[in-house]
């Protein structure tokens, strides 16, 4: 194989296939990108098996042949390669030899041959959407999976395709997180599982233009997101996404609304006084025409009154100052309502048009302190 | 005590007397922050007991006293707080009510008596240097001291005042680092050993403007910088500086100028085949108009010619990449000259003006690599 294209084409290639390079595998050629240009273009691949990514790169191809490089040393290579032109050619050994201007290396390189394709994907069932959408749901919803793998179905996302709507929803246990978007046409009903690991890795790879669009694939085992020269390919999660609509209840005995900076500002200061793993929780004491929100750990105490709106019961109320946190971060409203029951119940964080919901259990607190 | 003073100017005071707070220590009240109003000032001290930081800052005391607080947490919550006007309130039990707008921390304090005050400093023999000249002086010099105990003399740099010169030197028995500046004034003569960490937290903390000036003192056991608010005061390293003049040969049979940056990207580059720890050399072949340079390791191997003006022999030499990318990084000049006398002699880079000098040691290959 022998192909010259410029270091950024190259550079851009092995960045965006990289996010499926696993850090730790017990099997070499996973931690390779193939470079395959026995079919006119100059394609890079690399693929952890879960999740899958190939790109198409510019570039002359000279002579045809695929080969297989160690991911991070090659993509190190490339980074560190003068602005110009690179030309990679392989001899038979596997060897590679990387030529830009006057430096030249040699690495050796694995058999296309043992490099593992992504899998065939049919194109049946897709929907259209922004880049710019897509990386945005995904901001404001993955923060809610679970960290561990104890329940599989909690490490992943439900994207459900009803009519022109999609929902995206996440939760760990203590939090469910919806986000809700109208796509531009109606579709038959889809509802799949994604790992939340193949979403962050496409919100890394998404330009993220409003005017970009992405199509997405599903299969009853895969999904496949198709944009630019980009294409991943990733496993769906098995089994019945939990049922949250008994969860969702829009009742409430107390409204309200609140400058969302202010809040967020006075969670992070009272943060300060609970350290990892201590679970202190906050106390809001919602009253008239402010909320007084309240922390006491061993390290010492804090208060702080914010004015509120509110229409409803006065509530005194816990919660783990990181569950709010998290959802305030990825709200975008200036204002938001917040919505509760009594103490036992949970509250809702949500927008008028339901474009977002966020649930989020209390916790119990000694009323007293 | 009482004091009031803005968000800006207690965060700023906080941020340079951390420096001297360490990060691990038996003594709990070493990890405080010490208010001190007692002289008509609002003092804070952080003193590691070999490193001690003083800076004033503006406010209003209501009320003399004194406090030792933790000083993570304090600076946390400082950092946290509105931008607005900051009142830290004490009571006798050394409880601190610090209160920014309606926001109220209730922390635990020390008392300020249990506080080691810094060593008085006699104002006797000192200069007077640009921060940024100081600034620029330590960043071109740390890098070579010596990183673990064994050699405490090597955990320093020695500054050597001789008229109205200023010498600096860091060595770590592989290479030397020697940077020259001309002072304003003619002084006694002067030789310390600073240790390493206080100059690179004095230089965190200078500001590094031209026209900004700081007085360094010095004592038979400390130095004393002085600027702007701020007082930073070190121990001296004792004993007696390595003789490094016998080691500073000016005769050569090599001389080659070349383009540092070029240099600096080639090796930047060979060092991708050089895992940490693994002492693989990079060999370099002057020849007359240019040089070869050259890695070979079970990664892979690599070479780059790079133009050069030589006078004097051909040369084939080997070197650590990461001791000349060190010196590299820290010249400013567009091309250096680089001065070698044989395989197994130190090379030297340095200016015509004698301003710098980095001396390596070259380390042994096998030629027919």
């Amino acid at each position: 194989m022998k192909i010259i294209c410029s270091k950024s084409e190259l550079l851009k290639g092995v960045n965006t296939v990289l996010k499926a390079v696993p850090s730790k595998t017990t099997m070499p050629i996973l931690e390779c990108i193939l470079i395959d240009t026995t079919e006119d273009d100059i394609k890079l691949t690399a693929n952890d098996m879960e999740l899958g990514i190939e790109t198409r790169i510019k570039g002359d191809i000279l002579d045809k042949g695929k080969i297989a490089l160690e991911a991070r040393l090659f993509s190190e290579i490339i980074r560190k390669l003068p602005d110009s032109e690179v030309t990679i050619q392989t001899d038979e050994q596997c060897r590679a030899l990387i030529k830009c201007e006057k430096a030249r290396f040699n690495i050796a390189g694995k058999s296309g041959e043992d490099f593992a394709y992504l899998p065939e994907i049919e194109r049946h069932k897709n929907i259209a959407i922004s880049q710019f959408s897509l990386k945005e749901i995904i901001r404001q919803t993955i923060f809610s999976i679970a960290d561990n793998e104890t329940n599989k179905l909690m490490t992943g996302e439900l994207f459900e395709i009803d009519q022109n709507e999609l929902k995206v929803v996440s939760l760990d246990g203590h939090r469910i997180s919806i986000r809700k978007i109208e796509l531009k046409e109606s579709y038959d009903h889809i509802k799949v599982v994604v790992p939340g690991k193949t979403l962050s890795e496409v919100s890394k790879i998404l330009s993220g233009g409003i005017d970009d669009e992405v199509s997405i694939y599903f299969t009853d085992r895969h999904i496949l997101f198709e944009f630019d020269e980009t294409m991943v390919v990733s496993r769906l999660i098995e089994g019945e996404y939990f049922r949250i609509e008994q969860m969702l209840s829009t009742d409430y005995e107390t409204k309200m609304t609140i400058n969302k900076k202010e809040l967020q500002d006075c969670i992070e200061r009272a943060s300060l006084l609970v350290k990892e793993g201590d679970k202190k929780p906050i106390i809001i004491n919602i009253l008239d025409d402010y909320m007084e929100l309240k922390i006491n750990s061993y390290i010492g105490s804090m208060n702080e009154d914010i004015s509120i709106e509110k229409t409803g019961k006065d509530l005194m109320i816990g919660f783990n100052p990181r569950f709010i946190l998290d959802a305030l971060r990825v709200i975008d409203d200036e204002t938001i309502d917040i919505y509760l029951v009594n103490p036992k119940a949970p509250c809702f964080i949500r927008d008028e048009e339901n474009h977002y919901v966020y649930l989020i259990l209390p916790v119990n607190f000694n009323p007293g302190v």
